[in-house]
């Protein structure tokens, strides 16, 4: 079979394919014929060695994966041959909290998913919404799972309140469509008439043009009637928490979910902006797989679709990342792999 | 000014018209035109003396009204004359949780909105959504905020998760259109076909007719895939709490809101039925003025109407009493009354 | 080695000790020396058969025990050569919530803790609290956690507000300790007056003696000045939950942990006793790991000491199931193995 | 009767005393005679002009109090003549969440406490534990009320986790004892050998002398086994926050309750301290009165008392403002007013 390998850390053309032996599934793992994967963030913060979690010499990248189940452990219960399955993020964590010792990713620590067969525990893995092709059920496991847990994870959203939404990253693009399938207003924000666009055909009540609006805080503030908005899926971090702040209700709550590379920056915000507000600042990891289950199902019930910009060969990864990296994208950068 | 007094409890009859003068306004009260008012259950209950709160005598019957306010008092902050408000269940319970000593109830305890004009605490009113009508309007403080606060007061219900309500009172079709905008799964029951279609134009997903299934609770386990339902929307009681045990997830959340007469059954779950359950059984009285405002919030947003079933002149009280007690109707029993 | 067998159901005669070979350990998983065992109500139910989940026949019994990790699989990394463990009652329920998948137990449908070796999955066990012996160490699983679990698992007991406790069955005790470390008032309930001495003595305020008190959910009340108690460990269920209501706050909680047989008997609560009730009600099987380290954590910090009534020997298992089954215990009844 | 009123802001010499005619109480209100007040930080702030909350013209100093009902209103339902009650910082914050419409407080936009007799809602007034004097009741409504929240108003403190307070201002003293009634572990700090025997004394399990630490996160950490702590109740804000975050557990809890001048910093929290936490962030405000009244049920049964550091003469206001502005305190600083 052929996999690529992160053989040279720092740069696109590091990443190199290589035939070895398909593996082996142990008593508890799967055989999966990968279909599709999907690029995000981390595996440019991990291509550059700007993750937080130092990756193993030679890892085969991505955490983002779907395809066919092809064999089966003699002890698995959990799947059969024929079963169509994306990875999760962690593999370890399975629900409730994670901890240290479920931190494991493929992609960084584990063999990640730009391979034509994973094994996988079969505790690593989940069916995924018969109604998604391949292409889009490899877009899940990161971005996907990110957002619903940012939505669905702490205080409830309750239809009628408000979420902010920045920027067009397929996470906050998974947001916008979450936050309306919880029946929230949506209000996002975008540099670019033409995304505003896409934003409000994805379900965007409010676009806000950050660049028109230095203090757009305020102004989506405004959108609000001046009560602010409840819950800021906050995918920037540094350059916009003020900014969040300020535009959140009182008791406005900002889920930090930024990939950003963990030594460049810091979190700013001037007690002036905090002194009448209660807002509560979270962050979060992705999430646990009883987080994919559950959105598995919001999915499946509204048919709803993940964006995806673009679709590259298998034979086209150093193009993927290539595109990915510019960040022209709207929606998520797909690699076909069978 | 006329209003209706319930002279002689335990028969329609008992309730008669009455000329006084006008109430006035203290100083933190709000005096209004009252337009529509609607029954709720707990009506008959105190027209027939079996309600747990004991009414005073002689009270104007009614919780439930909407109407233009038309003077305010000298400290009033939150009206204005012209403002279109709705009253509340618990005058006295803003937020957080009701007290023994925040129990008073107009209707019972206090006069109600059967009148031409009635005196409210500014605390004990909400403003009420633009869209809706004064009929409409009408509907909301006891049957819509209960339902939302069944929906919405505890563990979160997430997209993809499936909501049971029972039969077709007005409480349960609030509950029916807003488990839709919570992104859920609805399964509803009734014994009526034409029921069963109204209910599926409504939203509902899936309708059980409970008549041919006395057990129903494994029909409704069996449509979420032997999964069971998340939340139950429980407002019958002693019939049905053994089956909605059954239909109900591991973790299910059964929510008690059944107004029935307190000294006359009981709640009987068979130690069977909660062997493999770990369901969560919470009782709620209406909700406090934030459950309403919230509500608001999200019946604006979505354009969400109340279902009136028939509604009567201000003359037609008895009419209206009987209609409502025969249980024919689907959806609210509205009183015009200006 | 020697381990007993549930060889024949019915009768404590039917577990009879058998001569095997010790368990190899797989690469995931520990062998432990155990040390000491203790008894369940769980266990008389297995044995009689009369358990919700049904034992695997020759089943090694118990689901408790404690001992010395003396061999550890190739993979391995929570555990080595040495440490102090105890099993855990459900060994793949690690965190959140358990579901039909992570059911197993030992004693049950896995060999239990009524052995010499155990072979242990390293998630199935957690370390144990240094100041404890063998025999306190082995008293923690499941009574143990499932009082910590009933007390901290829901909505938070804070200081000042007051926990019923009933009878003096060795999870009782641990919730009157539990309930104390929480900064709680605790009333218990017993039918003798040595017990109830022994009741305060361990923490508890005030004891009711319900034998004279047929209404003792009044006399609870009363006890609390008119307010109820906030939360009830109801450990019995069908006999007492009409008092457990009766005896709680508006918005109590009744966490029900009985284990009694499923088929014998209902739940059954007067409409009359809720009337003026917002009580939650909640069930619970035992708890996670993670539910088992958090209160590892609190015994340790406060040096609290599981309440062993009585040692037996390795040779004195039928003994001590006659002695646990007769019901005169004040704490838990322990095997020492070795 | 003699009140002292701010006259001229900016100094100490601006608070000044005047004889006034007794307030009557409205039909709802109660009239306390004033026994003992006491000082909080927000009270320099209010006398300095840097309060978030502007104050009146001549407004009577303070928000703690304690005293004696001498009279009450016709419609007054809970007090009677007699009762011995504290003021609460937020009249119209019963229960639930603060709004803007509940923002109002004694001191700074209503008449405070710093009176010989004071017109209080009944609302706005608790009933103090009996145990408590007068200079000690003074002590609660401010900072007693704060800890109290921070500590049991979000996620739940349990037995055996990790408390960390800052400096030895009187909320933290308050926080201290809380977290020990709650059967958690306390880390405090302190620059001063004298004032970390106290700590101590007052039942802190460990004292970091921060001086000695600059990393103090670390050093707390390191306390905690590496686990680090579960929750910060954050008095201070910009100086400390980075290192607060670094003390944190991974799902540690930061409550930001430093009462700052809005306008002078910011929080900086740099990402690199966050890249592996899942700290949350909360703000709040004091505390309802319902905080109040659960804080109280807490004193009572453990007979906890609030630690007073040294108490002034009714003519000696100007010296206690001076001693307080001063620092050196351990305590609260209280003024007898008869």
């Amino acid at each position: 079979m052929r996999a690529y390998h992160l053989e040279t850390p720092g740069t696109v053309d590091g990443i190199a394919p290589r035939e070895t032996d398909r593996p082996e599934p142990g008593p508890r793992d799967i055989l999966v014929r990968v279909r599709a994967v999907s690029l995000n963030k981390r595996d440019l913060l991990i291509l550059n060695g700007t993750y937080p979690l130092k990756a193993v010499p030679d890892v085969i990248p991505l955490s983002d994966g779907a395809g066919e189940v092809v064999a089966v452990g003699a002890e698995v219960t959990r799947f059969a041959v024929g079963d169509r399955v994306a990875s999760t993020y962690f593999p370890k964590w399975i629900d409730g909290r994670i901890t240290p010792a479920r931190i494991d990713q493929p992609g960084a620590t584990l063999p990640g998913m730009l391979t034509e067969y994973a094994r996988l525990d079969e505790n690593a893995a989940v069916r995924v919404p018969g109604h998604l092709g391949w292409e889009e059920a490899a877009c899940l496991p990161c971005a996907g799972v990110t957002a619903w847990h940012a939505l669905t994870g702490g205080e409830a959203v309750v239809p009628g309140e408000t979420v902010l939404t920045l920027g067009t990253g397929a996470l906050s693009l998974f947001a916008v469509q979450f936050a309306k399938l919880l029946g929230a207003e949506v209000v996002a924000t975008t540099s670019s008439p033409q995304k505003a666009e896409r934003l409000k055909a994805l379900g965007a009540d409010h676009v806000v043009r950050y660049a028109d609006h230095p203090a757009w805080g305020r102004t989506v503030r405004d959108l609000t009637g001046g009560r602010g908005v409840d819950l800021v899926v906050e995918t920037v971090g540094p350059e916009t928490i003020e900014q969040s702040v300020r535009a959140s209700a009182l008791y406005g709550r900002i889920v930090l979910v930024s990939a950003n590379s963990p030594r460049k920056a810091s979190l700013e915000i001037t007690t002036d902006a905090l002194a009448s507000s209660l807002v509560t600042m979270r962050r979060l990891f992705v999430g646990s797989r009883t987080h994919f289950e559950s959105m598995n199902r919001a999915l499946t019930l509204h048919g709803t679709r993940p964006v995806v910009d673009r679709t590259f060969g298998f034979d086209e990864v150093h193009e993927a990342f290539r595109y990915y990296e510019s960040g022209v994208a709207f929606g998520k950068v797909v690699i076909r792999v069978a």
